[in-house]
């Protein structure tokens, strides 16, 4: 992809190819992935049974592998490499992966048994992977690691050197969004600060991630540059009606996903707002 | 049941009984479907550790077994049969049985060993159960099987030999819904399209039914019809809400579910369409 | 805490120290639990795998163990453990004790071997662990045992038996509310009949109460009484919305979260109710 992206024509390609999307995903945000899927235009499928998983993941477009879901380890990694088998792109989200040893094995072992299209995680989770050391408590990423227009260069840096050593693309979402595959580099500059006060923000980028990659196995970085601006653009919209209607966290996460369905591909190329790097 | 259904009598004694329903349901939609059975007027509790369901069901009016958490497969069966052998109607959902082998080896062992009081399933999970072969991606209906006026008849003697040979009143839900107990048939014309796009439409009408069936577990067809009515009638409330005020799907499952709580017998009579077979 | 309690004060604490919240709790509601944490001002994480749960606790400033989630026992164990070590507050929600023996025999062990800061649960829950006897079928309390004015002397008298008997603040929430240590004693009279109508309102509260007690470990008392009273002056705004607007369930659930996000000290102290005993 040297041309300009084609982030419009990426929904499009969505919506008319309507894949299945296969998420192993926690049980905290599911709910929110499966519905902001539909709402994106895809099917999800929730299956984890390690005996089911891959037959599942043979019959859908594209994997979705959340470390949220650290206890279904071993369905991943049945999934993922049924997926890398069958050449369908496989999403890993490493939600807290510097918070355990757990998630940190469990990490290790997907990307080297697996072909992994997109790796998607905030700030402390890719420093964790690039650089192998452990940040952030919980989920969210630590705030000192939360790129900034300054750390811009560092971060893409970062996320760069994940890409170039483990061949995904790689997505580092938060205030600033690094989109890069080691070889060009977006920054993605839609979204607003209460997506951080909504769990699963971060979840249902993956998921949508998930839906663009299915649709468009081809053309990853620019799947994961639409998903990543669609979610940031929708997101926006939702922060309007919240500060129109003095509504709050809730309101906001039903408005985001509803955005997501009412989304067109001439409101996300004209509201998309992204650099090449 | 040979007279006119008596839908706002099914909704009146479902509110005066409030029968405590165990659903044994997926990670998935579990929240939304306690939600809309407590919206019904019911109770809901959602145990499913094996060394308890039985108590727990021993305790409960009605069961709903919901393919969708296969992985509790062994709780099903345990709370299942107590539910048989004290009588209590057993609902089943076979979500996505097409899909795997696991689930339609699931599906078997529960209809083999369980008095199952209804089948809820869309046209792909009906065709499975009623043909023996597996159809559907996901947990989707397949396209060409959804039931359309020109299909109806299939679609009925589909649903009729299921119900005739498992003796469970069955309920083939989609764009059109059928329902049929082997002997009568109708077919329930509320709902709309934008059920599609929400994740659990489906585990919601289960779940329904087995707060319907816990009300009125000598009238299964009749609690069956009402919970399908039910469903339709709030979502074509919901749809009218948001066809104006311009909203998606995670505001249409609130609604949905709002529309549940404000259901009275009175408009649940007076939006009904449905025809007997 | 001999003074008058600050509410206003302990919320104000919350959103300053923003502390991590550890929440091993059920599949059912584990999403608000989540979203009102936040909304609150505090993060949530539920890590709940064996291998991880200690790492997870030791970096978190409370946890909160809910026995809807009774399949992590062990989980619970471990994270109890640690966060005893470590001097963490832990909430213990009792859900559904009274209706199976493997509830009974974790909640018995759990307060064994884990110092239990606050232990919150409806009225029948309260009853089950005080008087060691079962009742309430199903995850709500009996009707017979919801405390009113004229049954308040009973169950202050019930919490703090429980209170003196395991050292730990109990909260027994209801239409009143009884908060006590088992020296002193507060009657909490703010929420409304809605709140039952809606799955997760109690697993909410013990998720508030540790967000509570992770901010203020040293005041426990202060702490739960603040969570019960700021739950239940937004869930009195959301109920005026409801009335106002027409709508049910699913949309008071989103007004309760947000109106968390949207509560300020000074509304807290305002609209508080509640008397000493």
């Amino acid at each position: 992809m040297e041309r300009k992206p084609d982030l419009g024509g990426a929904l499009e390609a969505l919506r008319a190819r309507a894949p299945l999307i296969h998420l192993i995903t926690n049980f905290v945000t599911v709910n929110d992935c499966a519905n902001i899927v539909l709402a994106a235009g895809a099917a999800p499928t929730m299956a984890r049974h390690p005996e089911e998983v891959e037959e599942i993941t043979a019959s859908a477009q594209a994997l979705v592998c959340n470390l949220g879901a650290v206890e279904h380890g071993e369905s991943m990694r049945l999934a993922g490499r049924k997926a890398s088998l069958l050449g369908r792109p496989v999403v890993l989200d490493p939600v807290a992966v510097g918070a355990s040893g757990v998630r940190r094995k469990l990490v290790a072992r997907l990307l080297e048994e697996v072909e992994v299209a997109v790796i998607r995680g905030n700030a402390s989770e890719i420093r964790a992977l690039a650089l192998g050391v452990g940040a952030g408590s919980g989920v969210d990423a630590a705030p000192g690691d939360l790129v900034t227009e300054r750390g811009l260069g560092r971060a893409a840096e970062l996320a760069g050197g994940l890409a170039r050593c483990t061949g995904a693309v790689v997505v580092l979402s938060g205030p600033l969004d690094v989109v890069t595959d080691g070889r060009r580099a977006f920054v993605g500059r839609n979204g607003c600060a209460e997506m951080a006060r909504v769990t699963g923000s971060g979840c249902m980028l993956s998921a949508l991630t998930g839906a663009f990659c299915g649709a468009l196995p081809e053309r990853r970085l620019e799947a994961a540059l639409a998903a990543v601006t669609a979610l940031g653009v929708s997101g926006e919209r939702a922060d309007r009606h919240r500060c129109a209607g003095g509504t709050g966290n809730a309101t906001f996460r039903n408005d985001l996903i509803d955005g997501m369905e009412l989304l067109t591909p001439d409101i996300l190329e004209r509201e998309a707002r992204y650099d090449a790097l």
